[in-house]
Formats: C-alpha cells, structure tokens, sequence
C-alpha cells in the first residue's frame, strides 16, 4: 500500500493531546487522515485532513467512521471494542487489535492477563460491586492500606486511589473495582515497546516517573533512568515479555514498580503512546509518536537513541482554578536553556487537567532535572 | 499580548513547504494561524486555523487579508509590499517589515544594498533589458564566463545561470537582470541569523552547502560545516553585520561563499526560514522555524546549539518524471540510522520540483555525510 498518496486513509480514534501529537507526525509524512471524537473543541480538529464528531462508545458511529478507512488506531482505550471486532472481520486493518483493547479495558481482565501469562504484578482482588470490599475487610480478607482501581474509564489519574481507611472508601464511586496490594516502591518506571505487524520489536530507553503524591499523576519523566544497567535490563526485558504476550502492534507502554528488594512488576499498560514517552519529541532519534505510525504502517522503525537526556513536566491546572486557560508565566521558562513547552489547545481549565506538557533537554540528565523544578515552579496553568 | 490563546491571530502570506512547517510549531504552541496562498491545494491548508485563498501579489487581497490579523509574517519573499506598507502604517506587525522586503525582493537593490553598507559580494551590473548584456559584452565591459540572475521572482534555483557562450545568453528570459562576476569559491555556506523586536540576536551555527551542478539546488546542507573556526567566525561575522544593517525581525539566512583566498563574501539573503536550517527540526536544540516564531512574538529565543550533526538532503523530482508523484524507495531510507523524510504533500512532481527533504542526524558528521550519499542514491521522486 502506498501510504504516502491520498488513496490511503488513516483513522484516529480520540482527538485529544495524544492524537493531536500523532498529526504532526502523519503531517510530516504527509499522510491522509480521519479523527473522531465526541468534543467539537478537540486539538485533533486542526491538522487532519477530515474531523468527524461522535461517540467513541457507539457501536454505530465508530462502525462507520472505520468503514472508510484503510487502517484504524486509537489514541485513548474507552472505544467500542464491538465495532473494532467487527471492522476486523470486514478487512479493515485495526491496532491496537479488538482483542488486545479487550484486555487492557478493563484493569481485572488486564490483572488476570498477567497472572495467566505469569507476569510479575501486585497481588489483587476483584470487587462487582464497592459495598463487598467492605464485607471483606470486615471478614479480615483485605487490610488498609490498598490500592482502589475502577476497573473501566479511569483516565488522567482519576480511578485509582489509595484507601488507608473507611472514610477513605466512602469518598470512592460504587461499580466494578480492584483492591492491589500497596507496593511501597522504590520508584516507579516505564518501558515504551514498539511492535510491527511483522513481529519485529523495538524499546525505548526506560524512564523514571515521579508522581505528583495526591493527585497521582506524573509530574516528571526522567530518562534515562537514573538507575542501574541491571536493573533496566530487567525492566525492558518485563516489558517485552509483556509485549509478547499481547501481540500488540503498535506501541505498549509498560509502567513498572521498583520494589525494595529490585524486583520489577507491573503496574498497568496502555497500547498507545503514552505520558512517559512525551521527552521523546525532543530527546530521541525517533519520538513515540512518530514509531507508532511507522508500527501501524509496517514501515521500519527508527532509532530509539537518546540524542540527549530529556525531561517531561506536565502542565496541569491549578487548583482553584476552573474556566478560560492562560499559562502564566511561559515566557519566564522559554528563557530557560532547552526548555519547549507544549500547549495541547484545550480552552478550559480545571485542577489537575492535563493542558500541555513542557520538555527539558541537556546534555547532562542531572543539570535537566534542576531546570525541571525551575520549569514546574515557575510556570502556572490559571484561569482569569 | 496573550499568544496563546484564540484572541490572537498570526498571519502567513504563503501557504507552501515552509509554512507548512511553521504550522507545526504553531500547533505546538497552540497559536492561532491564517493562511494565505492562491493555491488550494497548499500544504498549508491543513495545520492552520483559517485558509484563505487568493494572490499574494494582489494588493487588495494582501490588505484585506492582513486587516484581520495581529501579526503578519511570510514564507515566501513574493508578496505585495505596498500592501504590507499600508498594514504596518494602520497597526499590524509586519515581520519582516516591508523595508526589509523591498530590499530584498529584487536582486539588484539588494546588491547595492550590500555595497552602500560595505558588506562584501561580488562585483555585478545591472541591466534593465537583456538586450543590454550582449551590448555590454560586444564593447568589452562584461566577459564570459559570468553568473545571470534575474532580479525577481527567482525561487528554487530558477533565475539563477551561469553564462559562458552566446548561445547560453540566447536562452535566457528577458528581462530586469544582473551580471554578477563568477567566483571560484572553495565552499557555499549559510549562517541563519534570528533577530527579534527588541533587537536581540541569535545565529544558528554555520552550515555547508554541496549543490547540483546543474539545477542550481541544494544537494545537502551539512551542520556543522567541516570548515576551522576561524572561517567560521568570518562568516558569522559577517551575517551578523548583515543582519545589523538591515534592521529584519524574524530570520535572516546568509548565504555566503568561501572564496580560494578564504575570504567570505555574501551571495543572497532571505527573510525567512531558508532551505540551509530545515536540519535543525532533528539536529538543534531549537529549530528555524520555532525560532522564526519565537523572534516575530518577541518570545525568548531558543537555544541554537547542535544536538547531534545533521544533513539534510532535498528531495527533488527526478528527471523525466512529471505527474502523479511517488516516492519510490522510501522505505528503504527509513530503514536506515538517524534518517527522517519529510513530504511536502504536493500532489504532482517535475523535474527539479522540491517535493521534500531527508534529515540525517548522527553524532559523527561524517557518518552522517555517508548516509546522506546512500539516501540520496536510494530515493527517488518519480511518477507513475
């Protein structure tokens, strides 16, 4: 197939900041493409070449929308996996697959995937319903602190939290949820894995995350990593072993825990790019997005090298902030030696939103990292 | 001024490669764009906000066009400049301003522009009509072999020949000219110059130019050039004293030759993104159209420093080849280390058409210079 004619369509499931950072790589390849989402304000609504406004839920609307194109990816999970199935029967080529969406979905059916394919995670319980987490602590079956997942929906860091009592768990929404066992990790990891519909595998450098302690959201992506060669290679290999499993084709990003004792499990993935592989833009001979259109297309991959050390810092919204964005201070942190912000386009602000994400570049990944704290502590994402 | 939110609006006039790849960074910012081009199918009309179709010489079209933007910049020097002149008296930011572009526009004026402000070019006549060449040659003023130029309306190597017969003359259009003495230069080089409104400077490092023989176009720009420092201070000292004399806002691209005595004197310049800088997207910390962006919104500049080295290679259509464009073995480019192709997204080739370019970027410049030959050998644009 010739993708770099107009006779070939590449649908985008999502218009959000994801997709709408795939659509400078398909504009750089000058690539054909089509993008639905629901939100008629989606950063995706500028770059593509047709803009189609629906559900992502609807079995009618994403049928359609994948009935004219040649190959269908998605840029977040919550789609309707009953019409990808479907599409997939019809010819159309989908990835990630209907099937590899069906397990990742859902955060239990994800759990159990590892547990069959003896992949290292946290120890779980699964709940139909909140009200029987409470019986089974009372019955001694679950003991605080846990980690709380929904198991569909979760998005941003919301559909996780920690419970460390009753109250803790009154304050969380009823449905289908898991109890994890709380891993007090050293630090939290993530390993990117491309894969070709050929099978052919490529990782990028694995990275370091550090979470924001409350509103449980990357606040920084380190790579590399300032961890021991050894323990990286133990990271990547989990990840492509997790990659195996899936058969995924596309990119999988693999977020790890480094336990006390150097043991590397699994927190969750996502068949997509991914938050922790944002520094690849600027820090990488390949960014993440740019792979994952060349897995998707069967073209070859690129380098996954570091030209340089790189560091993501999102932007979210302020607290006691809600309405009309303005990003205070981004002229200070422009000044600032590799800095680039990244403004996804969304016109509202609310706490913790994600609205942008800025990139820190240097040669040394220690001097990238004070700059970052500048960064962060300078630039506010408010409304006025 | 708030750029970053849809109360403020930037203008191109022009709507091709180059403002193509000034949308990408548009898009990064979020910055609202408008486009003007008299072609529908421009690259531009994907990537910006608004596409506005109509002539860029049109005086009524240019005005109407820049009455509902705040700032207005070009990608192309062939444009109305009444038209910018009245703009920037009614209040619009015209970067580059129509003083600069006057100079600049035509050949002639800009030559004796270099001469009024001691920057050293080759020595040259100008002549009204064609006519006039043979005149002057026949009475001893002018001998072959020499370098034509057209005064206006050159672009991607058109309007520029160099004359050593009759017979070359006879093919010539007629026509405003100028007959420039021909220099047996060592090297071609060009050092990218930003400057912003408040007069802060930035010069990108300089780079080296290997051209076609024949279609006067650039084969490959190499970065760093593979020249001593002492030259290379020569020339940026020289674009800088350019730069200084014409008082530009945004980019200014110095090209400039290296002469057999290791002098640098000044070829032609551009007010704006130029082929030389399109490596910097991979190989700089900052690339020329960030910069360009940065200088014209009186935003910080961006570091200028290599990354790693950086080649690029122009796709151009092969001979014999006019039509339906393919690019033919462009998987095989991708397959190799360190290599980007970059698709303008124009529809049909010619011979000699700038149909995109292939970044090379690797730690070692000369490594990269083997890759470019293979890529350059691999690829081709035809049609079918």
């Amino acid at each position: 197939m010739n993708y770099f004619s107009s006779d070939f369509k590449l649908g985008i499931l999502g218009g959000g900041q994801l997709g709408k950072m795939l659509l400078n790589e398909t504009r750089k390849f000058d690539i054909y493409t089509c993008v639905l989402d629901a939100n008629n304000e989606a950063p995706c609504k500028i770059g593509s070449h047709e803009f189609h406004l629906g559900s992502l839920m609807d079995f009618e609307t994403v049928y359609q929308f994948g009935k004219q194109v040649d190959v269908l990816t998605i840029e977040i999970e919550n789609v309707n996996v009953d019409a990808l199935d479907k599409l997939e029967k019809e010819g159309v080529k989908v990835y990630p697959s209907s099937d590899t969406l069906r397990i990742i979905q859902n955060k239990a059916t994800q759990k159990l995937f590892y547990i069959d394919h003896n992949l290292p995670t946290a120890p779980f319980s699964r709940f139909a319903y909140k009200s029987e987490i409470k019986d089974t602590i009372e019955n001694g079956g679950l003991k605080f602190p846990f980690v709380w997942k929904a198991t569909q929906f979760g998005y941003d860091g919301t559909g996780v939290k920690v419970v460390r009592s009753l109250d803790d768990l009154e304050l969380l929404p009823k449905g289908e949820c898991i109890a994890e066992e709380l891993i007090p990790f050293k630090k939290e990891l993530s390993v990117i894995v491309a894969r070709n519909i050929k099978g052919e595998i490529k990782t990028f450098p694995v990275v370091e995350m550090e979470f924001h302690p409350e509103a449980n959201q990357v606040e920084y992506v380190i790579c590399p990593a300032r961890i021991d060669s050894e323990i990286a290679k133990k990271a990547e290999h989990i990840a492509l072993k997790t990659s195996d499993a899936l058969k995924h084709v596309g990119l999988l990003a693999v977020e790890l825990f480094l336990t006390q004792s150097d043991d590397i499990i699994i927190n969750e993935v996502a068949p997509r790019p991914h938050n922790s592989g944002h520094q690849t833009i600027e820090a990488n001979y390949t960014s993440q997005f740019e792979q994952h259109i060349r897995a998707i297309l069967n073209l070859p991959f690129g380098s996954t090298a570091s030209k340089v050390g790189g560091i993501m810092v999102n932007l979210v919204g302020e607290e006691g902030h809600e309405g009309n964005v303005v990003y205070e201070h981004i002229e200070e942190i422009m000044n600032m030696e590799g800095v680039t912000p990244h403004i996804y386009g969304k016109k509202k602000t609310r706490p913790f939103r994600k609205m942008g994400h800025v990139t820190i570049v240097h040669e040394d990944i220690n001097e990238a990292r004070i700059i970052a704290e500048k960064v962060k502590n300078t630039i506010k994402v408010i409304s006025k």
